[in-house]
């Protein structure tokens, strides 16, 4: 498969993922609109489903969709990123690119859809949270640690994913995003994916969004760092603890 | 398959889909019931199943139950809109009517289903909210853009669902309608289906509700129009765009 | 198969269908519980997953667990039960038997895991609303009303089921038990099945449950003749309609 | 398969357990988390996941992650405990240290994630109730009922799982796991599971959490009991009632 198709499937796929994760998040935080005040279980229902639909988009080119698993993939020794796809320096910058592109274009169609109730909605940090992640207590220290933690979880299972026949095809990864969120948000919001907090915070940044406040750039680079250290880890575990089964055709 | 068991076929699906999908709004708006504030995760469930049930309803004619997906599959250049049925002139007018006269047929059972807590609930436009949607800020222009953004998706995912294997069935479009609702159903409710809205719209002109008010007829051609180009757009952007993977035979 | 067998499934199958159906709204409705008031949407997942549970219990029978879908079987016109389980009237008597007598037991067990929570509970209605449903608007015609329709779709999708290729197995019952829970349960709780309404009924007159009030039969019958109704109306208009899709071999 | 690596397989499938399991107690019950307050539904739905990721993770060893499987599978008379893996004593000890050890080591990690609001979180019984489970009214005689009738069923309806085929993989544990917990966690916060109980306990013993109170050993023996004797009477039920379809080869 040429890298092209490869970065566009990535595009499409990851902006799929910010549209429906970021989407969800407007509908709980954003003012008057009709999933006000949703709750946390509905947060985490909406980014399940928003990987869910991105690993159909990108299928073709694996579905990375996040490059904290390109990086995990790559630490652990994979040849491929996909069918037909070696992994090489040119491939590994064409997911980071087109993951990052892809969740920054996402929350634009996000904005979109919401435009009014951005408009309405009084409080800056309200519109931010929409966009990127931010921690409940401020640490870099800690807020990293949960970052790695959440992340390690999330490569590391996916990494087990084939030692077990299931029909579930992108409900596993779904399943286990909503148990990330649920059982690891807590602190900091669970960016577990670089590419989706940086590229809706360069959104942020730039869109013209009524009231906003500051993008929260001394921050930013928590959940960049904290989910590679992660998903690099797991990687690098997963291939050296001989617990992993052997992955079963289908 | 004539054309005749298409009909009967997306009649009785479409039924099923608005009779449980208006039913749970139904549920969670009326006076009285026993999901009542329910919320709106509850809502989405709801939906979700609707589409999931009705799927299996109508799995003979391919279980369209939207005429935004046969016009997406109409643009997307398919030749077929389920085995035995090929795309033409007759068979697009087969699917819109057994879709818009299922929806209107499941929304009057919802009714019946729900009737004295119709009979007690005092708010004309909670009424009208069982049977179709409204925005939660009114712009012709904004409203259009957010149904539009919806049934994209929608179509647009549903395209993709062939290259991914899985076992999940019906389960998938379910998972997507519960996706679409809780991520980008705030501002107008997701209607992302225009047989879903006007079919039940109609089903409230005409049934004897009492203390019923207006029916909105203002605002329905927006979840008609905007599905349509959301769904056609989607047929498109699939048809042009060369990242779905090939189907994968089951 | 031999009777005795079929009977001892539906026994254990029915039994954990309201050991834990039941035992979703001890939760919700006793006091002091950990998940008291956790609202509607708990209830029906706990239903739905009750109903999961039963289903993989009594495989062996065909886990009908409900007398409305036995019912509807023999109207369907079926040949068969369960692979080697003729239909006859012995064989329906033993399913109905089963299902009533299982019922009444996974209640009796579900009372003993919450027994201190009937204790310190000062309602008199919270304690019968655990076993049996009962209306919100209480009126023989649309209580009926409204438990034929939501019967009806349970065994009406339930029948489509074989003409849908899935991998889900006991998981599509549990999610359409859902969906009519949140979308038709609103009026009347949702019996949509005589036994575990009756069952649990029996067992709420027989245990000596601290400070219990009436166990309201004059609502009794409405639980058993509606779902009776309802499923045998679903058997006889699928075997008439012919939408329903030739049933796939797995 | 060495048990070496059975060992191992259950540390880290156990680990994954206890940090998503015991990590969403701490988001809903710790001061300042960003899931607070998020109710008892997200609750069950975070420890359900934590099963399904936690069974992928352990798939080599046949994911028991809990005494009470293990014993009523030797109650049950298999000659397996995983493929490759005899029972005897040695076995059956290495699943028991590799269960409690992993369970103990997930709660440190849990608590990593989370340090902070450990820190901020004034009240010492919450902290507490992160690691392990205690009872709503305290009663040894009807706690130990409750945790043996839920983890009866945990291990019962397990024991059925072959006998029906699906494409759900771990997914059907995982829902079993809700269930239960929906339907009979109120009373006691259904530990069903020894380990998970008992190794989180001796982590909050151990462990420099700040403003910690007791670690209540007066009730612990309660879910290591109860659970083994709830699994040990379904794997005994199971052998001798006649009711368990023969397990249908995938």
């Amino acid at each position: 498969m040429s890298l092209g198709i490869v970065f566009l499937s990535e595009v499409f796929g990851t902006a799929m993922l910010t549209l429906l994760g970021c989407g969800v998040v407007a509908n709980v935080a954003l003012k008057g609109t009709k999933g006000n005040n949703g709750g946390f279980l509905m947060v985490t229902w909406g980014w399940g489903i928003a990987v869910f639909s991105g690993v159909y988009v990108a299928a073709q080119s694996g579905a990375h969709l996040n490059p904290a698993v390109t990086f995990g993939l790559l630490l652990n020794g994979k040849k491929l990123y996909a069918p037909g796809v070696p992994v090489d320096f040119a491939s590994t910058l064409t997911y980071f690119g087109g993951e990052l592109l892809g969740a920054f274009l996402g929350a634009i169609v996000m904005w979109l859809a919401h435009k009014q109730h951005f408009d309405v909605e009084p409080e800056p940090a309200s519109k931010l949270a929409v966009f990127s992640t931010g921690p409940a207590i401020r640490s870099n220290q800690w807020n990293l640690i949960t970052e790695i933690i959440g992340t390690f979880v999330l490569v590391f299972v996916i990494l087990t994913f084939g030692g077990t026949p299931s029909g579930l095809g992108p409900l596993s990864v779904a399943l286990l995003v909503v148990g990330i969120g649920v059982s690891l948000g807590g602190p900091t919001g669970y960016a577990i994916n670089p590419a989706r907090d940086l590229g809706p915070r360069i959104a942020h940044a730039l869109l013209p969004i009524k009231g906003k406040g500051s993008s929260d750039w001394s921050y930013s680079w928590i959940p960049v760092v904290g989910p590679l250290i992660g998903g690099g880890l797991a990687g690098i575990v997963a291939a050296v603890v001989p617990i992993i089964a052997p992955v079963i055709p289908h």
